[in-house]
């Protein structure tokens, strides 16, 4: 609060970063230096938000849950203590705008989640919405007057499927709504209990032309940036995601009193399967990953040959090609073990999500902001989904990625560096700040 | 009826057997010629037992169900219309004597059990049961007189881990009895409910020199015999058996975002072990068997990598020596999975059965009572667990196995011809008679 006093100023895009005195001093050695946020306040709010939803397991913030309510409501009170006020659209998003100086443009969006997966960590969302918040509110305690709106989102129900984006660019089917969610309500019941309204989903849908572009700061969850010992990755893109549930059909027999050559094993072929399809993907170069995560055996018995397995490949990549070209493999690896072990082979997709790239000048932005902050940086794609994959339907969009300590998300292990966090939210402000100059 | 009142004379061991014309006419020209069971009422008392326990899924008479009530009723009727007086021991165990001429010879026991697992079929126990019944009503019916008595037994709960014929050689711990069956009861529960009493469970053990030797009918439960054209197993032995529970421990992580050569994945590794595991049992010669039966994946979601993963292995020779160098040679397994894919493999051993070897003169009883008929027969182990391995324990004995079609056992598909029928209770009678000779 002293600190927000002692340099309210009016401010130029150039103006005096309210952060550290090393960087406010770096600033007044150049009028073209970068702004910068308050990370302490950032972080600050991150600590605080941690206690929310913590659970011996991690932290359980699952859409709809009386903890996902909990971390709304102290969204919303920082979005009011920020001096903006809170509207949540029909889908259960919240909004808070920055007025910009020129009535005729579009919002530029910022912004992510802040619901959690089950037994997961505290900054898979948090970071990037209070992150979008902090800019917004840096933006306007250094009197730094954009002509564009700057509106920071936070999307409802991202873990349990960009629910809250895809609503925004009116993907959601009505059927989905009445999709049972991992907090036990319905999706439908779901928006209702978190401030929206079903019955007026169209009054959330964002169209072409509606936001200038969308820019959203997010953990990495990866490993990549850590063993590159970069800073920050400019993401070029969300991959394409292709999910197979595969059934192994063989014969349920004995265990004991079938001989080995005379078997219909769908645990052997299953399991031949799996080790086939990660050196199917390894031996090409490339980003490409595709996991075995599920595995369901019957009858799942010590002294029975298993007679069916039901597995699940996930499949992504950036470039829609490399997808096709691997289903094709998996398909045809799946006859040959199919053969080879006397077993069948069927295989189900289950979701096909098209890449979304982003857009070249919104990559600009964000790169050239990593640039005049000196941080180190590369191109990336993103192997996880976010709401930006949806947005990218209706905006021009770019991410920009923190490393994640160890590579580790969906864990109550996930973690991002205190700086790393105050680096994203830099490159998120002065990227804000070029697109608005555009 | 008619058949029997008209054959009811006194016979010596060669008496004229009470089958078909063709095989009455054969034993008339040779007084060493084989006696045969009445095939047709045999066959019958099996076609009517299918009714019980007979549900959608397959034969369901799990011990101590209403349906295993059922089978055993129906079974000590049999006993009683055979004319012999039925007698439940404190384990449960129904025994049926034909008494014998000499009062200090101990009997020769021969039977089975008529329980069955969850969705088996009408073969597995009631051949072998109402095959010993048929053995003892044959030899009364065609006036053959033995030195030693011949008991009948129907062991309670062979499916359940042979608890009939455990308690009858004293192997049953008490903390045993607290166990839960497949039936929802305990063991202590259900001796109860068939007619035992756990508090005299002592009066039901049977010491070494109790029984002059045991013989058990059995369908094979595999496809070795119907491979090899054959009519007749002599059974030189159960398997041991040992079980692993193998834990594979990685590291649970996004599937999209964590790249191929960054991944602890424990499912891959777990199939690299199972496919291993099968390499190496398929490389060694032999009728070593190992199945991998059970996965149990955490947290098994299609776009996580799998954290852990715990298998079973089930692995069994009728070697102990071949089960001690597979149990080392899945360790180093291990060890060098662990080690390429970054996870670490801990190995337990739930369950360990020592091979029970057959007795050879009771073997050669069996062998010479088929050669005897003129079946065809090869020695082999049986690779599944019967009363016939804790009986062992006691008494010099030996199996008898029958063709299952298809190698098919456990399943509602589970059939052996009524011809094979017949032959192993021919075979049974004869090697009966054998024995009593010495």
């Amino acid at each position: 609060m002293k600190r927000r006093t002692f340099l309210r100023h009016s401010a130029t895009l150039a103006a005096l970063p309210l952060v550290s005195g090393a960087a406010r001093r770096a600033s007044m050695f150049s009028s073209s230096a970068p702004l910068r946020v308050n990370g302490a306040r950032l972080n600050g709010w991150l600590a605080k938000f941690d206690s929310i939803g913590r659970t011996a397991g991690g932290i359980n913030r699952v859409a709809y849950s009386e903890a996902d309510l909990a971390g709304r409501a102290f969204t919303l009170d920082l979005f009011r203590e920020a001096g903006f006020t809170p509207r949540i659209d029909s889908a259960g998003n919240i909004f808070g705008r920055l007025e910009g100086t020129d009535r005729s443009l579009k919002p530029i969006l910022i912004g992510s989640h802040v619901d959690s997966v089950t037994d997961g960590g505290n900054f898979d969302g948090p970071v990037g919405s209070f992150g979008a918040l902090e800019v917004a509110r840096s933006l306007r305690e250094q009197n730094v007057r954009l002509r564009h709106p700057v509106d920071v989102v936070v999307w409802s129900n991202e873990e349990g499927g960009t629910i809250g984006s895809k609503c925004a660019i009116g993907a959601m089917a009505p059927a989905d709504l009445d999709k049972v969610a991992r907090s036990g309500k319905t999706i439908r019941d779901g928006i209702g209990l978190v401030g929206g309204n079903v019955a007026r989903l169209s009054d959330a849908v964002l169209r072409k032309g509606d936001i200038a572009c969308y820019m959203e700061l997010h953990i990495e969850q990866g490993g990549l940036l850590e063993k590159a010992g970069l800073q920050i990755g400019v993401v070029q893109g969300i991959v394409g995601l292709r999910w197979f549930e595969v059934t192994v059909t063989g014969f349920s027999n004995h265990a004991g009193t079938t001989p080995m050559d005379q078997r219909q094993d769908a645990m052997l072929a299953a399991a031949k399967f799996a080790v086939a399809v990660n050196e199917a993907v390894r031996s090409v170069p490339g980003r490409t990953v595709a996991t075995v995560g599920r595995m369901t055996v019957t009858p799942n018995t010590t002294n029975v040959i298993p007679g069916q397995v039901v597995l699940t490949v996930d499949l992504r990549d950036l470039d829609p090609a490399k997808i096709e070209q691997f289903t094709g493999r998996f398909e045809q690896l799946g006859r040959e073990i199919g053969t080879a072990t006397a077993t069948k082979f069927a295989f189900a997709r289950t979701t096909d999500s098209a890449p979304a790239i982003s857009d070249p000048q919104v990559l600009g932005w964000v790169d050239g902001a990593a640039a005049s902050l000196g941080l180190t940086r590369q191109r990336m794609p993103s192997g996880a989904g976010h709401d930006a994959q949806e947005i990218a339907h209706v905006a021009p969009m770019a991410m920009i990625f923190v490393p994640s300590v160890g590579g580790i998300s969906h864990s109550p292990r996930e973690f991002t560096k205190p700086e790393d966090v105050v680096h994203g939210a830099d490159v998120l402000l002065n990227a804000v700040i070029a697109a608005d100059r555009g």
